[in-house]
């Protein structure tokens, strides 16, 4: 059976990518409110563990719902903010308004609003957005592209290279569980380069050719969306530890080629 | 005796920062050029290690050099790439071009140009500038301001809060020898939140009011000189891990205020 994104004409792509953009752009502008703003202060979701939810962050999903309610209202809705909407056109958008709470509420760039389109199969088009250095990431539908302070750039990931000389980036240096993170740590004692800090900004770092490896454990779905598309339109793999699909969350391992991600795998999965 | 930066009048003032500001726009020109250029690589300075050099640090550091010869010839300078330089005024600039040189290998917007002015006393004037974000955080001379994309910011440390609510950066998890580390982990736990990642973009925060503490160790004269500038001026506090001088490197504790600033102290000499 066809999938049902390869089915879309021209226009009713171009209708999405368009979608998206606007999504962007009002989150964008939400986000950019009460970024650095004083006195900005987080809710506990949780009551374990530290997981803030901003003003910002509510407000930038239910601008995107606004938008997605006018301009396509038989699509579903999965955010992170405010859950899951029923659709019936076979397509969902997938939310994150904004990935990297943890660097927005500390003032650094490395957070970014995730937007990303799936079918039945997963992700089909995706885009990263950092309001504040403003810079896009997209991927899918032939895309490739990025537009930021240095203007418009294809999208590339590097040529394979061996993990001695491999940057790698992950968000927390405990990295998901204390099994997970011996296996984050075998790996990472291997490459070149291990920065910590990245949120989705790491995965744009992967599409953008700048490092071969993002390790990531315990992630949710609507994390890993957009890095998917993005990732795979410039040439990149992303799966979770064992090479299986990533887009449901947990591990996730996302990598610039087949040769570093193959490595990579090898020492992940040698306890 | 008084401070030799103190007996500047106006007019000398006025052309120091327009020299320092004309240093950041040609280390801005010299960076950007390189960052996120394809095949970047990087020597190594250090035999054990990694220690990346690149084209546009050393390009920068001389169109810096370049410029203080010709508008500043009676100034010392001392840089991270071409050493010390004598001077006959008793001002001297404190240059590092690019700070955060593995951030930079990484495509990452967290590395800086830091160009600090010192007397015999210490920093009097410094600016953090992010060349890639188009930010620019001032100190000293009167003046504490950022330019960036949301526009011109004064800058101004926050206020003191419990070390349980704390919110505090560092570049690398392991934070200098492992009886540093130790000692800097202590601390850790004790905060709300600790990040990853930020070199001289971490100071940055301080000063704009994000963060409470940054904590390093193993720090050049050239890492911290623009930083105590900035930072002091923005009304927080920047000392070695027992309260003393900070500016020749070695350990480094930036604190928002004087509260913040003796918690931390006190649990990071609790051996």
């Amino acid at each position: 059976m066809a999938r049902l994104s390869d089915s879309l004409s021209d226009a009713e792509r171009a209708d999405l990518i368009g979608t998206a953009h606007a999504l962007a752009d009002a989150a964008r502008f939400a986000t950019l409110t009460h970024f650095r703003a004083d006195g900005l202060e987080a809710d506990s979701k949780l009551a374990q563990g530290f997981d803030p939810v901003t003003v910002a962050d509510r407000a930038a999903e239910r601008a995107m719902r606004d938008i997605l309610a006018a301009r396509r209202p038989a699509d579903a809705i999965l955010g992170e903010e405010y859950g899951p909407q029923a659709g019936s056109s076979g397509l969902t958008w997938v939310l994150d308004p904004i990935d990297g709470t943890r660097a927005y509420l500390s003032g650094l760039p490395t957070w970014g609003v995730l937007i990303a389109l799936t079918d039945a199969e997963g992700p089909v088009f995706g885009l990263i957005d950092q309001p504040y250095v403003g810079e896009r990431f997209a991927g899918g539908f032939g895309r490739c592209e990025m537009t930021g302070p240095l203007g418009l750039r294809a999208l590339r990931a590097r040529a394979a290279r061996p993990l001695a000389e491999a940057i790698i980036l992950s968000t927390f240096p405990e990295v998901g569980t204390p099994a997970e993170g011996a296996a984050f740590h075998r790996l990472s004692r291997q490459a070149r380069l291990t920065r910590y800090g990245t949120d989705c900004y790491g995965y744009a770092m992967i599409a953008a050719g700048q490092v071969d490896l993002v390790v990531e454990a315990g992630l949710q779905a609507y994390d890993v969306a957009a890095p998917i598309a993005v990732i795979e339109a410039a040439g990149g793999i992303v799966t979770n530890w064992q090479g299986g699909p990533a887009q449901d969350g947990g591990q996730v391992l996302a990598a610039a080629n087949h040769e570093i991600h193959a490595q990579a795998l090898a020492v992940l999965a040698a306890g």
